[in-house]
C-alpha cells in the first residue's frame, strides 16, 4: 500500500478517535490531529484532565464507531459560516485557525507548526463523521469501516500551537495499521527496539552516563565506551590518511567574529551557546591594562571557520589542490531540551568533519571518491543498503533564499546526480531541501523502527568562501575562488555510536569490542597462568579481562555472556598443562580446546576481517 | 661558582648601571634593579625617554665606572632620615618604598611584587658606589672591579611595580658573567636557540599558527603538525592500554557547580574563561518555558570533576582497585595576554591526564609505575637525564594553607620520596613547594638555554576526593575515602611538542616525521613510477610525498633538506628499470641504490626502534 493511502486511513483514526472523545467528554475542545509515523495524535483540551486508564474506554468506543460504518463527508463552507458553526460548537481553537485563515490565507504561522488546516480565506473545508465535525483539508477514506487496526499507546502535554504561552493540551497518541498481523509486527519491532535501545545498553554495558550536575546533552564515556570510540577514532583516521587526506587540528573556542563573518551568529545564535565576555569579566577583576583586551569568545557549532583561517594563512596555487583536510572536532549546540535524546541527540557531538577544497576541474572525482568513502564506511560496520536513505537536496529555483552564483549551482547540482546516479546510489531527490549555502546528498541510517537518522552528508558551499574570502592563484595567474565541500561520514560520533550500538544489539564485533578476550579460571589456583595468558595476548594489542572472583564457573559465564564478549576462555588443570585454551565464542558457545598461538591467529584473523 | 654569588655581582652590575645612568641623566630617578636569570634589569624612568641606540653609551660609561673600581658602601639609615635622603634626591620612587617600609615593615605588597628592598619600620640599609646612592638590602660585591663582563640586551616597558595604574618606566636588559668565554658560550646559545625556536620553526616547517582571528593562546594546527601531534598521541594511548590504564573521554564544558564544588570558581576565577549563562541568553530569545533551564556553564580548565562524575555514577569495591583513567583532554585557562609564548604558554591545552584512584596499600606500587613510566616517556623522545629537573614538593608543616588530614600527608610525603630515592631520581625538595591540596614530584625539561619548562608531574590530592564525597567499600564492608593521584607525563601537548620542535630542532625522528619520506622522480617520465612507490610505502602506513614540480633535481633536493625530511628518494631511468630506489638520509646524504624492499625493511625497522 502506498504511504500516502496510510497516512490518509491513520488521520481518519485519528478523527474517529476524536469523534469517540465528543461522545465521551462533550465538554472537550480540539486542537489538531495529524497522522505521524505508524500512527497518528490528537491535541485536545478536556476540562478536567483525563489519565492513561481512560484511553482503554476512549478506545473501546472508537472501535464501536468503526464498526457501525460511519461516512466521512467533505462539505466546502464560506469562512465565516464556518467561524459561525465552530463558535457555535464551542470549538475556540477551530475558531483561532479559521480566523487566521480568514486574515492570512494559511493557519501555518511558522515552518515548526503543524500542517495547514487546508482551505482560503473565502472558503473552509469541513468533515464530519457521525456527531464530530471537524475544520480539515482531507483527504479522508469514504467510511469508518476501511480503518484498520489501531491502538491508543500513550498520553502527553502539548502547547497549543507548540508555544508555552499557549494553553496545555493533552494529546492522546495512537498507532494504526491495516492488518492484525502489522499491528504485531510493530509491537515486535517496539520490544526489540526497547531491548537495542543504546541508552539502556549503554548503562547494562556501561559504556556512557549522561550527568545531570555536568549538563544535559553532554556524555561522559566511560571506560568500555572510551575504548570503543577510540577503536573507531583509530580506523577512521588511517583510513583517512590512507585515502589523501590530511589532518588539521583546532581549539573548542574562537572569536565571535568569526561566526559574525560566517554570518551563523546573524541566523543561528537561538542554538549556540552564548558567549564569553572576557573583557566585561575582566573589567570586574583585573588589571585595567587587560581590559583592552576586551573580546567574545563563542564554543565553536562547527569547525569551518577554524578550517578557513588555516586555509587563509598562506596564499595558494591551483598545483595544491585538491586539499583533503580532516579532523575529529567537538562541537557545541544549544539545542532545546526537550530534543535531548540519549547519544542520538545531544549538545555536545564531534563531527567526523573533511573540507575538501578544489578546483572546477576536480569537483567530480573528489564527490566520487567521498560516496566511495562513505559507503565503504558504512560496509565496514555492517550496514546493508537497505539500512540506508540517499537523499539528494537540491535547489527550488523559484525561492530566493539561495545564495552563491548561478553557474555555481547548476554545475555542482549537476555534476552531484551524475555521481549519485553513477554509483548507483537510490536516491530520492528533495526539490528545495539544500542548504542556503549549496546542494547536498545526505545519507540517512534506518533504526529497527524505520526511523531515519541523518549520518553522512556531503555538501557544497558557496557562502563561506566568498564571506572568508578564499582565494587561490590559477592556471592564468589570476585570483579565483575555491570550490568548498563539506562532508562527514558518520555525522557524529555519539549519534553513529548510539546507532551502532543498536545496530549490534550490544554485541559489537570483535575488531571494535571494548573487552575481546575474558578469562575465566576455574579456581584461585590457576589465576597465574590466566595472568601469563593475558600478558601475553596484550602483548598483542588484544583487549583482555580476567574474571578472578571466586563465583562459580557458571556464574561467571553467565556474566561475560551478559557482558557480550566475543570470547571467553575457561582455564583449569588441562589447559595448563597442555598450554592451550577452552574456547566459548559468543552466541556459538563451547568451541573446544585451542592452542593458544593458534587461538591468537584466529583473533588477528578475524579482527582484520572486521567480522 | 655558587648561584648566590653569580647573583651578587649582577645584581651589583645593576647598581653601576644605574650610578652610569645618574651620570649620564641626572634627572633620572631609580625604580628597582634586581638580578634575573643570565644577568638584570633596572627599572628607570627618564625624564625624556631613551632609545636601544642609548644603550651603548650607558654601557660604556658603565664600564668606566667598573674600572675605576668604586667601592659598594653599606650603610644603616634611621628609615625617617633615609626618606628625606631620596626626597632631597628626587627619587619619588625609592621614598615610596621607604613609607611602605616604615607602616608594613616590608616592601612586597603583593606576591608577584619584586623582592622586598629589606630593612625594618625603623632602619633602611643604602649602599653607595661613587655618587650613587642606592635603597638596597644587599648583599654587594665590595669593589666594581669585581664584576666580571656584562652588556646591555635590550629595552622594555615595564610599570612602576607592576600595575598599570602606575606610570611607566624603562627597563634596561643587561647580561652578566664572569668571564668573556661565559659571554660568548652564552651568546652562542642565544643564537642557537634563536635557530631552535619552535615559533621560528612552526612557521617554516608549516606546523602551525596562531591567528589573531581566532583568539591569542589558541594554536591552529596545519596538516603537519597535526600528523605529528596524532602520532605522538597514538604512541601515548597505545602505551597507556599496554600499561594497564583505561581511557574515559569527558566533554569540554560543564555546569558551573562543579567547579564551585573544587573550589576552583572561588580561587581561580581569575584564570579561567567567564561562565555562559545560558537562562540569561534564553530569556532574550527563546520560550519562557526553556527559561527555566537557567545555568551556567563553564568551559573546563581541567578535566579532574568529570572523571570524578564518572567515578560517582557506581558505587565502588576496595575489589577494583586501582582504576587508571586516562584522558587527553583539552582544557582551557584565561592566561595573561603579557604570559602568552608560542606552544609554551597557551590558552588552550591538552593536558594527558590521568586520574589514579587507590587503596593506600598500593599507593607505593602505583607511584612506581608513574615514575617509570614518565622515565620510559622522555627516552622515547631521546631525552636524556641531564636534561630533566626533578622537583619533590613537600609541605611546610608551619604554613596552614595546607587542607587535608595529618596522617594522609606524612604517609605519602614519605612514600613519594622513598620511591624518588629508589628510582634514583637526583631530585631537589621544595618544602612548602606542594600544592595546598597533596605533594608532588614534577619533571621539568629544561631546554638550550637552560630554561625549565614543567612537564610531567605526580600529584597526590586530599581536596577533591573530600569536596566530591568520593567512597568505597573496603574490606571490613565500610565507607572509606580513597587516595586520589593526578597525573600527566607530557603535561601539556602543546608544550611538549613547542619542546620537541626545539629538542630535534625540527629534524624529527622517523616514527614522529610528518612527511617520512620524499620521492623526487628526475623528470616527469618518472612520475608514474614514483606513485607506484609512494602507493606500496603508504599502503605500509608510510607517509609519502612526491615533488612532481618540474623544478631541478639540486632544487628539489635542498627543498627537502630545508624540510628537514628524513628520506629522500630520487628517481630516474636506472632506478625503473632496477626496481630499485636511490636513498638520501638526513645529514648523511647519499646511501646508495637499494631494492624497495629492502628500504621498506629499513624503515620499518628504524620506526620500530624509534631512532
Amino acid at each position: 500500500m502506498s504511504e500516502e493511502k496510510l497516512n490518509i486511513m491513520r488521520h481518519s483514526c485519528a478523527h474517529i478517535v476524536a469523534a469517540a472523545v465528543k461522545a465521551l467528554y462533550p465538554k472537550a475542545r480540539f486542537g489538531v490531529g495529524p497522522a505521524v509515523e505508524n500512527g497518528f495524535y490528537y491535541d485536545i483540551d478536556f476540562s478536567e484532565p483525563i489519565g492513561e486508564a481512560d484511553l482503554a474506554k476512549i478506545e473501546e468506543k472508537a472501535k464501536e464507531l468503526i464498526v457501525e460504518d460511519l461516512p466521512f463527508a467533505r462539505e466546502e463552507m464560506e469562512i465565516d459560516e464556518a467561524i459561525k458553526f465552530f463558535k457555535k460548537e464551542k470549538q475556540d481553537f477551530k475558531v483561532e485557525l479559521l480566523k487566521d485563515l480568514k486574515e492570512f490565507g494559511t493557519t501555518k504561522m511558522n515552518s515548526e507548526e503543524i500542517p495547514d488546516v487546508g482551505g482560503s480565506s473565502d472558503k473552509a473545508t469541513i468533515y464530519r463523521t457521525g456527531d464530530f465535525t471537524d475544520l480539515c483539508r482531507g483527504p479522508h477514506v469514504s467510511s469508518s469501516k476501511e480503518i484498520g487496526i489501531f491502538k491508543l499507546t500513550k498520553l502527553a502535554g502539548a502547547y497549543w500551537r507548540g508555544k508555552s504561552e499557549n494553553p496545555q493540551l493533552q494529546r492522546i497518541y495512537g498507532v494504526c495499521f491495516y492488518t492484525q498481523e502489522e499491528l504485531d509486527e510493530y509491537s515486535r519491532k517496539l520490544i526489540e527496539a526497547e531491548k537495542r535501545d543504546h541508552r539502556k545498553l549503554g548503562k547494562e554495558l556501561d559504556l556512557f552516563h549522561i550527568d545531570e550536575v555536568v549538563g544535559l546533552g553532554l556524555p561522559l564515556w566511560h571506560p568500555k565506551g572510551a575504548i570503543l570510540w577510540r577503536m573507531i577514532e583509530d580506523f577512521w583516521y588511517k583510513e583517512h590518511l590512507k585515502s589523501g587526506y590530511s589532518l588539521v587540528r583546532t581549539p573548542h573556542i574562537g572569536n565571535k567574529t568569526l561566526w559574525e563573518t560566517s554570518g551563523h551568529w546573524g541566523f543561528y545564535s537561538e542554538s549556540m551557546y552564548p558567549p564569553m565576555e572576557v573583557g566585561q569579566n575582566l573589567k570586574e577583576r583585573q588589571n585595567k591594562d587587560e581590559v583592552k583586551e576586551s573580546e567574545e569568545y563563542l564554543i565553536k557549532p562547527m569547525n569551518c571557520p577554524f578550517h578557513i583561517q588555516i586555509f587563509k594563512n598562506h596564499p595558494h596555487s591551483y598545483r595544491e589542490f585538491p586539499l583533503r583536510w580532516a579532523e575529529c572536532g567537538t562541537v557545541y549546540r544549544f539545542e532545546k531540551k526537550g530534543e535531548l535524546s540519549g547519544l542520538t541527540r545531544v549538545r555536545g557531538f564531534t563531527q567526523d568533519d573533511a573540507h575538501i577544497i578544489c578546483r572546477s576541474d576536480q569537483v567530480e572525482d573528489e564527490l566520487k571518491r567521498v560516496v566511495d568513502f562513505i559507503l565503504f564506511m558504512f560496509k565496514s560496520f555492517g550496514f546493508a543498503k537497505d539500512d540506508i536513505n540517499v537523499y539528494l537536496s537540491v535547489r527550488d529555483s523559484t525561492s530566493d533564499k539561495f545564495v552563491g552564483a548561478e553557474d555555481g549551482w547548476n554545475f555542482t547540482e549537476k555534476v552531484l546526480e551524475k555521481v549519485a546516479a553513477e554509483k548507483g546510489l537510490n536516491f530520492r531527490k528533495d526539490v528545495g531541501g539544500a542548504a542556503f549555502y549549496g546542494p547536498k546528498l545526505d545519507f540517512k541510517i534506518k533504526d529497527c523502527l524505520g526511523r531515519e537518522w541523518q549520518c553522512s552528508t556531503l555538501q557544497f558551499d558557496f557562502n563561506m568562501p566568498q564571506r572568508f574570502q578564499m582565494t587561490f592563484v590559477n592556471k592564468d595567474g589570476k585570483e579565483e575562488q575555491p570550490f568548498m565541500l563539506h562532508r562527514a561520514l558518520f555525522g557524529s560520533f555519539e549519534r553513529f555510536i548510539g546507532l551502532l550500538i543498536e545496530h549490534y544489539a550490544g554485541a559489537f564485533p570483535l575488531w571494535v569490542s571494548p573487552t575481546q578476550v575474558k578469562i575465566l579460571p576455574v579456581s584461585e589456583k590457576f589465576n597465574d597462568y590466566a595472568e601469563q595468558i593475558a600478558e601475553k595476548l596484550r602483548n598483542e594489542d588484544l583487549r583482555v579481562e580476567i574474571n578472578e572472583t571466586d563465583e562459580s564457573l557458571g556464574k561467571k559465564i553467565r556474566a561475560s555472556e551478559q557482558e557480550k564478549v566475543p570470547y571467553v576462555l575457561v582455564i583449569g588443570e588441562k589447559e595448563k598443562t597442555s598450554g592451550a585454551v577452552a574456547v566459548r565464542k559468543r552466541k556459538e558457545g563451547d568451541m573446544g580446546a585451542l592452542p593458544l598461538d593458534d587461538f591468537l591467529e584466529k583473533l588477528k584473523e578475524e579482527i582484520k576481517e572486521k567480522k
